[in-house]
């Protein structure tokens, strides 16, 4: 197996969930798997000088058409929330919680806790800034909420989740979804055939 | 011939360059012609509240390295011009004169100076801001140097630039390049294989 597929996503970002359902396919059909990494725009907008796409004149209209066109293009279920943004950090650093599990069968819960916040928050209409909404998800893909509860409070999980932000604005990633592919970038969901171009002929 | 598409471009916008390269074979494929819409986005900047690409933070070193990778995807030839952004205020009106003119063989003169201009700027790394440059490139595609100059520097031509500029902005357009099909906008070169994709299924 070569080497994983770096995705980097907001769970707010739309654009985020709409790659976020079409990623693995691309990676699978070429022979590699997609390692997940939430981010929170919030924090890298304070150093790209960005604000949330949905506030700037003319381009936030635009966007909220877009969302739901780009949808439909792919038969994916959207629906625009009622809050929007939405404040995804109880949701990352649960992701850091899972990542950081000694045991395999909760690291193997990341995938489906990834797409079932996902799927609460833009098919649901659920507010998934709520610890209780991050909580519901996790326990119906198989997580001990207890656990969880317990885990994203401690103060490693939260320095995980500061250190991957860190981490991703120092690979110079600014938007929502960047994939990255053997250290080269792709920003947003529209760049996903190019990706898959960019695996079919590897690189140009 | 069904109506044409509306390709709202920048002379300055890297992206607007490659998708000109692109947009009639599209447009051809699907029975359509393009229109050129060239717009100034200091101008829009100032109603949606952004910034030229490059001067972002991370953001503007991503743009730069996009620029290129997008270019050699299709063998376009690309070479980021030492001055950037450029004003295309002379080479935009420029356009509103070829357009406005009576004779029907200066109008035909329009896509190959769209083009000319383009690559003036992104091929041969002249300053197309310089009015010059302009005249230069008008008359390569067989325009009388003269003419132009006099034609840019009246008041109806200058007048013709800002009302089609208000106009976008009326129509919502916040970016280059822009292609309006029968009233849906797509903003983006990454978006050319969904608007061939709309083409082809008249719409979703």
């Amino acid at each position: 197996m070569s080497k994983p597929i770096d995705f980097y996503f907001d769970f707010s970002s739309p654009y985020g969930y709409l790659a976020s359902t079409r990623i693995e396919a691309i990676a699978a059909k070429h022979n590699r798997i997609v390692e997940w990494h939430p981010i929170l725009l919030g924090a890298i907008f304070k150093v790209s000088g960005q604000a949330p796409l949905t506030t700037y004149p003319l381009k936030g209209d635009y966007a909220l058409m877009d969302f739901g066109r780009a949808a439909r293009e792919h038969n994916t279920p959207y629906s625009q929330p009622a809050v929007f943004p939405v404040g995804a950090v109880a949701a990352s650093r649960a992701c850091c919680w899972i990542k950081a599990a000694t045991d395999k069968k909760i690291q193997d819960t990341l995938t489906p806790f990834v797409h079932g916040i996902f799927k609460a928050y833009y098919v649901d209409g659920r507010n998934i800034s709520e610890v209780d909404e991050v909580l519901a998800v996790a326990s119906s893909v198989g997580i001990n909420k207890e656990a969880l509860a317990a885990g994203v409070a401690e103060q490693p999980i939260k320095d995980a989740l500061r250190i991957a932000i860190e981490g991703a604005i120092e690979l110079g990633i600014f938007g929502s979804p960047t994939t990255v592919i053997d250290g080269e970038k792709f920003w947003g969901s529209d760049r996903l055939e190019q990706v898959d171009r960019w695996l079919e002929r590897g690189g140009w």
